[in-house]
């Protein structure tokens, strides 16, 4: 049993933490504003449930501020919306994040200018941008390259014969991630080596959103073929 | 049997070239300079044959000026450099694009600044500048995303079991296209929509470059798995 932080109330945070639950951890899911958050009768962006049913249904999971929920966990993972992440990381206490993990599986997506953008462009990512601003982190970039639904039930495409890329700098880190993602019901698992491989794991989003408008479904996956 | 005519004379075209050689069609080649192409005894990039002896292998292609070529071509194929292709196609005489197929399997690769970037960045790329800059031309997106080897031997990676994605604004235009996609041995064709998904397309040559370089291959596709 592990205690993992789960840093995001959305869909990706809320089906994390459930995965998370089902599979017996101790979960701690952080917001900026808990008092906000646990009133939020309506529903949440991209399917999210209202986040008072969901913390109704999920009676273990703590809902804390970020820094609190940072500061009670080992393993985190940063399921806020990927513009917003360094500040969310910030508001820790440093010591609080001291050599832990750090899963990131964001996307720094800009719609600013009417398109999808990415804010780092495709020579640096946010898996990059987080490490570099927090250094005592080890980053590992997963799961952002299919959605929330995927990520936790891959078995849900394909029968599970799809490709989980991840990336990161610390190797013991990412033996750490791979576990976790095989608990999740990944079978295939391919390290694309250290974080700046973030950049090519956030510039697929772009395909991933284009295959996801035409194809009318976000229910789907890459496999890597060699 | 299509006459077609292959902008480029690096590894990409000459793989195409062969291809459609192989398979019966009357095949050109431009360049810019013909004379000094055709002299051409070192070794290109990325591993194209030197280009005199390449010829000599090829006696049926006809190499000649960009101009010459897309005049004496039914379908096009941009395998010229990215950032080159507009110039490509600008050497042309208007009237001989006139409603011409133009596969483009070009990927905007910008290294000016050491590493790899997208030269349109994320909302824009290659396929839609072409389509944009010669809209009588009927460009189609196709290729780009495997290395030359993969693109006419799609067999040679996985049993052939992976994903070729297309995209352009002409349905008639992509028919042809898939058709001669089966007959190079590809038979998944996924049809992304007009060639606004060309920046998806292009914006995953980030990950493809990282995979191949931390698996040491370029032998390797993408399956859609839904």
């Amino acid at each position: 049993m592990t205690a993992y932080g789960v840093l995001g109330t959305g869909v990706v945070g809320q089906a994390i933490a459930h995965k998370l639950t089902s599979l017996g951890h101790e979960v701690g899911m952080g917001t900026r504003d808990v008092a906000a958050a646990r009133s939020r009768t309506e529903q949440g962006q991209a399917g999210a449930q209202p986040l008072a049913s969901w913390l109704a249904e999920h009676p273990h999971v703590e809902l804390a501020t970020f820094a609190d929920t940072i500061a009670a966990s080992e393993i985190l993972i940063n399921a806020s919306a990927g513009p917003a992440s360094v500040e969310v990381l910030r508001s820790a206490r440093m010591e609080d994040l001291e050599n832990k993990i750090l899963i990131d599986v964001g996307n720094p997506l800009d719609f600013a200018s009417g398109q999808l953008d990415l804010v780092p462009g495709v020579t640096d990512s946010l898996g990059e941008t987080l490490q570099r601003e927090f250094p005592n982190v080890r980053v590992v970039k997963a799961l952002n390259m299919v959605s929330a639904s995927v990520m936790i039930d891959p078995g849900a495409v394909g029968a599970g014969e799809h490709t989980a890329f991840i990336a990161g700098n610390h190797d013991a880190a990412k033996t750490v991630v791979t576990t976790l993602l095989f608990s999740f019901g990944w079978r295939d698992v391919r390290d694309l080596g250290d974080i700046a491989a973030a950049r090519g794991m956030e510039a697929y989003l772009v395909l991933w959103a284009r295959a996801r408008e035409t194809f009318g479904t976000s229910m789907f996956s890459v496999k890597l073929v060699v």
